[in-house]
């Protein structure tokens, strides 16, 4: 993974402000999650398991998934934003393809379309036991660019 | 509200089922989620403000919404699933429609579909600020039905 | 049905606006789609059984389905856009509830929430044989207001 | 493109169960579609532009656009179901990302992950222009598989 950070940095501006505002995320913070990767369009959100995150059969419940996803592509297309901006979601859709069990799950938003005012992104979350990676969600994302209410 | 608890009251075994079930749920005793409403094909989850659910602009996150969204109209569908099942989320997908802020917000889930494979619930979420209510998501939600693996 | 068009009578200007719309779009014309109410954030869009819409088991394809859902739904918005405005879908998602058959299809568009930028809509197909209404598709839809650009 | 269709051949029962049911549709008949592509797992549909497809604005319809698209991801997911079933669109979600205009739309099915009852496809639709494609709508779509009544 650290080639592939090196590779694709984002400035120093765009980094501070997407990890600024993450910081500043009671839930995220609340969840355990945190920001792994912060590259141009493409952010990653990774989730260790806790019985705190866990659906009635013991894997992570789908809301937990689906925080991180939503969180990844929100900051995906933040990061393609202009300073002085704002991101919110406008709607999303996510498919649970399987349980999502393991180590940890990791949320991946890429930005499928960028636009002024509307951003499309894809949202994957993969489970990893050992290292390995299973695709367990997938989904499709709206985000809204804010002018003139910058976020922090 | 309470006439109404009265008027659709699903039998003792369904609610001790959804509530059960809904109990072993780590990520919304986390959250601080609570079943308000538990009627044939509609159920309702509560979630108190706490700076433990915002996202960056101190307003609920879209992850705590989704999250007692996805609940709600889980086990809306819960309530006509027969014994002996279980339920999955398959899919959902979410409109955010104003910034979510009050002194609490309420998922309710309803069943606009019943199947005995699929069930299709429909999932709208209110901000509650001084008892008014404010429809701040809207969504709609396909779960399935998986026989001989009971929630327990 | 009539007392209710008497009620929810739009303005002239805005029913002209919608038809005139509407009698542009090449695809409608060719289902053999028809507009049966424009009312303030509200729109049916009607298509009779022809086997020219039909999907390989004889029911309505849900192509057909969806076109007119997303058509009622792009013009219940139009009816509260202001003058010199057009409407484009950003996004809608569809559940197909069961099979479409009957004399014909009757999509409704409900405008759930308005917006200067985005308007969300829910979307219902029902199919209808011998005056019984069937609810058949469900969905919900994104759509934006683009401004300086008159649909003409 | 020729390569590709050797290379990812699938075997001729499948490709004759595909586009049998593809010829029963009268709607892909009516709007002048054509399957241009069966792999395992992945099938594009394609629509030549004609008056009969446009919206008000002149470029194609939403609904033409979504009717290739659920079409070409209900025949990827086809083409790994066993003989002797059928296919249904459950639900399915799809942003407009661009206006869709040029000489002819692709639309492409490819199976995200296949489920002996559910099979989850990623929809992708491209305007082509002298043979230059742009993405201008992407989805992701729930198919369910129904045993014991073949699709003849």
């Amino acid at each position: 993974m650290k080639d592939q950070i090196e590779q694709e940095q984002v400035d120093a501006e765009v980094r501070a402000r997407v990890q600024g505002s993450f910081d500043r995320q009671g839930l995220m913070r609340h969840l355990g999650a945190r920001l792994t990767l912060i590259a141009p369009g493409r952010v990653t959100v990774s989730l260790d398991a806790r019985p705190e995150l866990t659906q009635q059969n013991g894997y992570f419940h789908a809301g937990a998934t689906s925080a991180i996803a939503d969180t990844a592509g929100g900051y995906a297309a933040f990061t393609l934003f202009p300073e002085d901006t704002s991101v919110l979601t406008v709607e999303y859709k996510i498919n649970l393809l399987a349980p999502a069990e393991g180590d940890r799950i990791e949320a991946e938003g890429t930005v499928l379309r960028p636009g002024r005012t509307l951003t499309v992104c894809r949202l994957e979350v993969f489970a990893v036991r050992d290292e390995r990676r299973k695709l367990v969600a997938a989904g499709q994302q709206t985000l809204i660019c804010v002018e003139g209410r910058p976020d922090q």
